[in-house]
């Protein structure tokens, strides 16, 4: 085993995964906060903390810390999500204690200066802008808002242009020292690192670092429901889904082979059926979302506003009936696809710190790929069976963006085929 | 050297960079032949070709080729650009057979049935349709077709929608038989792979092909002038550029330096004075296209409508300035970004059977990863100046997608700064 873990006194964790044969590393902070513990008046905090990190400390200024990575040739990224916010490098093995100091420094000591925070709010509604451009990105936003209404799991994670625009430097120091607390963060780093000498610096750097106390957030009421907004667009982009599930149902995995059966790849049922025998669209491809305490299984599709006619019903087909048709065939085939995902990225130091550091904030410890191997091939068409009949039975989500036509022909997309007869 | 390289009689090259720790490979044919090779009538039919190569030939079926590959666990993927067309698996290393199985029968034993082309047909056509709604690509489109008018060259690479309906199974039979000789294909393998292994299989597999005669293209000539589409959207997406340079220039590695520099990171001149100090966008980025006989330097922003009287000037002024001010700390800091960069994509077998299939297409021999270092560091600020005076001293390209307003704004965002002082 390449990966050992840690836990400062402070409930820091600190995790490494050792690769032998590569001259790079990739470290980077995981924290257990995003947008879903935002409240309503904070929405998009989460985010903007995740812009400000990278605009200086009490020892850097923001033009410091970029060229401080990028002189070494480093590359510092970072990402927000509904459950995570994370923050990483990729950097040659000898650069790891900038890397650990560098995220030390922007995760503790932040200043958030006035004049910084105004220019950023600039750059995060370009942003929303972008955004709001990408029909195949913003379907995704409206998709998540009708499952969860009225929730925080529900909302952008972007923030409404409101809160952009008035969040000050109080809110995001607060959001920080409240939620950003040695107890829900994981140092993960790996490619050619020790793990004694990660150990040491992250010591070192986080040890002086304080427990948070962050209420659970609200659980996740999936909902469901109809979001139609026409625009004059040559697509129609739609995202279709379902209740899915958390990552600790005992299900999860059979969720992993009953998407990818469904919508994993080019073998895939929707990929053949609606793609290649039928020529509808494009791109169709299905996702599988986990949370905490739920979960969002659903598809993409962009199609034209002649198509959709035709498009609707084979896909509602195909969902409704995979439990009962899903041959051993198309299982051993999506098992040797994600198999073989799982070996191709324990080459990618980014990929392995990410599962790292995911599964530590997640499950409290690395899930070898030897287990998750193992929950994959135990999956059968039996369990794939009754999973979709509980899925499929529950109440579809359905976001339609483009030339959508007349707004009553929604309901009718998602009716079950033949449900008259 | 992890690299060696052979040459069949027929001309068919097999190149191989060995990765001693892995457990996978990359396996592809890259194709000397792309969209800059198509007459007006046929434009579109190099990669509606690379799309019917997946459709059937004479021994599988459609579906057969995508169950083989994905029922190992193997991914397949093409892409087709300007001057190249590729075709490509990432397979376990116990695969490769069938993958130089696979590829040799798509690009030799394609049927192109009319059933299958028809489908295709609506396939391509939703493509088209989704670059059109996604304003940073289509505007990338427009762009080209600005800077090299009525050209192959500037011509979209999915071709028009008339093309696409009509191009019938002669004209892609035609194409391919003409244009996909041996002398032009280059069989690229990293990962765990053997060379003596592979050089076998492709000797059986292609060995047989002829070469093909295929005459040069036009020359590339750029041109330059304005192009601007009015539409509804949140920003004012541009991409501006200047003719650039081949691969075969000497000044070809002074070029990515001074790319860089420009835009290439976030330490970069456009990145820290557009968004750091200014917050004018969200996205600002170079980026250096060579080709055979030419190239383009240019960089996208997106930007709000009031936004871009601040944001052209200063752009200008940067691009203007960096020939006399560039400093040998941003000098040294691209260098190190590079090499960084070089070293990290060894590590990815996909990155280095791609770097090898371009290599030897461009420029007939791999390029060693300590050459392009040596090359790197012999730039110096007297290069880039020397170079930022060629290239910004001609005539600039501008494409505006968005809410551009008056129309007779434009000619006025890239006059040079202070022109008239």
């Amino acid at each position: 085993m390449t990966i050992e873990v840690s836990r400062l006194n402070n409930g820091f964790t600190v995790a490494t995964d050792r690769m032998d044969h590569v001259e790079t590393a990739a470290v980077g902070v995981w924290v257990g906060i995003g947008a879903r513990h935002e409240t309503p008046q904070l929405n998009g905090v989460s985010h903007m903390l995740e812009h400000m990190a990278f605009k200086g400390t009490a020892r850097r200024s923001a033009q410091e810390i970029v060229n401080q990575v990028e002189s070494v040739g480093g590359q510092i990224n970072a990402y927000t999500s509904r459950e995570n916010t994370a923050y990483y490098l990729r950097v040659l093995a000898v650069d790891v204690g900038l890397a650990v100091d560098i995220l030390a420094d922007i995760l503790q000591n932040s200043t958030f200066e006035a004049e910084e925070l105004e220019r950023e709010r600039a750059v995060i509604l370009q942003e929303i802008g972008q955004c709001t451009d990408t029909p195949d990105d913003l379907i995704f936003d409206q998709f998540q808002e009708t499952a969860y209404p009225d929730q925080a799991i529900g909302r952008s994670i972007l923030g409404t242009a409101d809160n952009v625009r008035s969040l000050d430097r109080a809110a995001l120091d607060g959001y920080m020292r409240g939620n950003y607390g040695a107890d829900r963060m994981v140092l993960a780093a790996s490619g050619k690192v020790d793990h004694g000498k990660i150990l040491r610096l992250a010591e070192d750097a986080f040890g002086a670092l304080a427990a948070s106390d962050v209420p659970a957030p609200e659980p996740a009421a999936y909902r469901g429901g109809q979001h139609a907004e026409q625009r004059d667009l040559e697509q129609l982009h739609l995202v279709l889904g379902f209740d899915g599930l958390a990552y600790q149902d005992p299900d999860f995995y059979t969720m992993s082979v009953l998407s990818s059966v469904l919508g994993g790849g080019m073998s895939s049922r929707l990929f053949q059926e609606v793609r290649e025998r039928r020529g509808l669209v494009y791109s169709i491809y299905t996702f599988n979302t986990a949370y905490q305490d739920g979960g969002l299984f659903g598809l993409y599709a962009g199609t034209g506003a002649d198509q959709v006619g035709e498009l609707m019903p084979v896909v509602m087909e195909q969902l409704f009936s995979i439990g009962d048709t899903v041959s051993s065939e198309e299982i051993d085939r999506v098992k040797a696809q994600l198999r073989a995902g799982l070996l191709m990225a324990l080459e990618n130091t980014r990929a392995r710190a990410e599962r790292l550091g995911q599964h530590l904030l997640i499950f409290g410890r690395p899930i070898p790929v030897e287990e998750i191997v193992e929950r994959i091939d135990a999956v059968d068409a039996a369990a794939i069976g009754r999973l979709a009949n509980r899925v499929f039975a529950g109440v579809p989500t359905l976001a339609a963006l483009g030339p959508v036509g007349p707004l009553d022909r929604l309901a009718g997309w998602t009716a079950r085929p033949n449900a008259a007869e």
